[in-house]
């Protein structure tokens, strides 16, 4: 029996802030808004990702508009090298959406787990989009009009930190 | 202000249950468990979906292996003709393994909103993994030894029945 093979108490734990709204109608499209004030440095979700197959995201997923959803994935070569490729990340991470000036959402791979996590980076208050900064993967004209200078790194959250997109 | 032009408490909920995890290596793979008792009926997730363009459908996401996740999806064609293409369901629903034998989870679509919810069909025990029919998107060998004849429909959830994969 399934029971006697796991032990759910050793399994990962899939949080998702339970004052979280997804709004459909708004200037940028669906976006993930907070019901109620939701403090810094909270988990906001934790995400598992599918890792794309680095031969099948270059001859398929790069033309297709789902490539614009996805992250960069480190992962190796059937030799041990190093290469990049894709994943899509099953959850709100996905629809979070971008914001040049004033992002509050950060996020960290778990590679080894295959997980994404997303935390706040400051009080976020009720009626607030949850942004992330799409940093090197903007692909869009940015809705943000005061839109300011922007490190373009990759996204990741260091943790303890509310300093973000500059690694 | 964002806060002026949407209106969070009108937002569309995005339900995750509290005692759900992730397990890694299991039999067929990473699955999801419930880590403590949860009755029957209980919304267990509300996805949003990332409806595919049915020509990049065809052409590209049917030749990955990011198919096999995908679900139906209604849609219409310029011209207003019903049309079916595929969605990647953002959440845990891409994460259900399939069970012919035990399924414990049915799900809905919500087509107007662009979500699925899934929900417990009986009370699911602490230690027991989380599983949809695939119905006749079965691509695998089943992983249920004993398993039964089944019918094929698409898994949609009844509401209100423990009766599922029967449209």
């Amino acid at each position: 029996m399934i029971e006697s093979i796991v032990k759910p108490k050793d399994g990962l734990p899939l949080t998702r802030h339970p004052d979280l709204v997804l709004i459909s109608d708004t200037p940028k499209g669906r976006g993930v808004f907070a019901a109620k004030d939701i403090p810094a440095h909270t988990i906001l979700e934790t995400c598992p990702v599918l890792v794309l197959d680095p031969q099948e995201n270059k001859l398929h997923i790069e033309k297709t508009s789902l490539y614009h959803y996805t992250y960069n994935w480190p992962t190796t070569t059937a030799t041990g090298k190093p290469q990049t490729t894709q994943a899509v990340i099953l959850g709100l991470g996905s629809m979070f959406n971008h914001s040049t000036a004033d992002q509050n959402v950060g996020w960290e791979r778990d590679v080894i787990n295959g997980l994404v996590t997303y935390k706040s980076l400051r009080e976020i208050r009720e009626g607030e989009e949850l942004c992330i900064s799409y940093g090197s993967r903007l692909t869009f004209v940015d809705a943000d009009a005061a839109a300011q200078t922007v490190d373009e790194g990759d996204g990741s959250l260091v943790l303890g930190s509310i300093e973000v997109d500059d690694i």
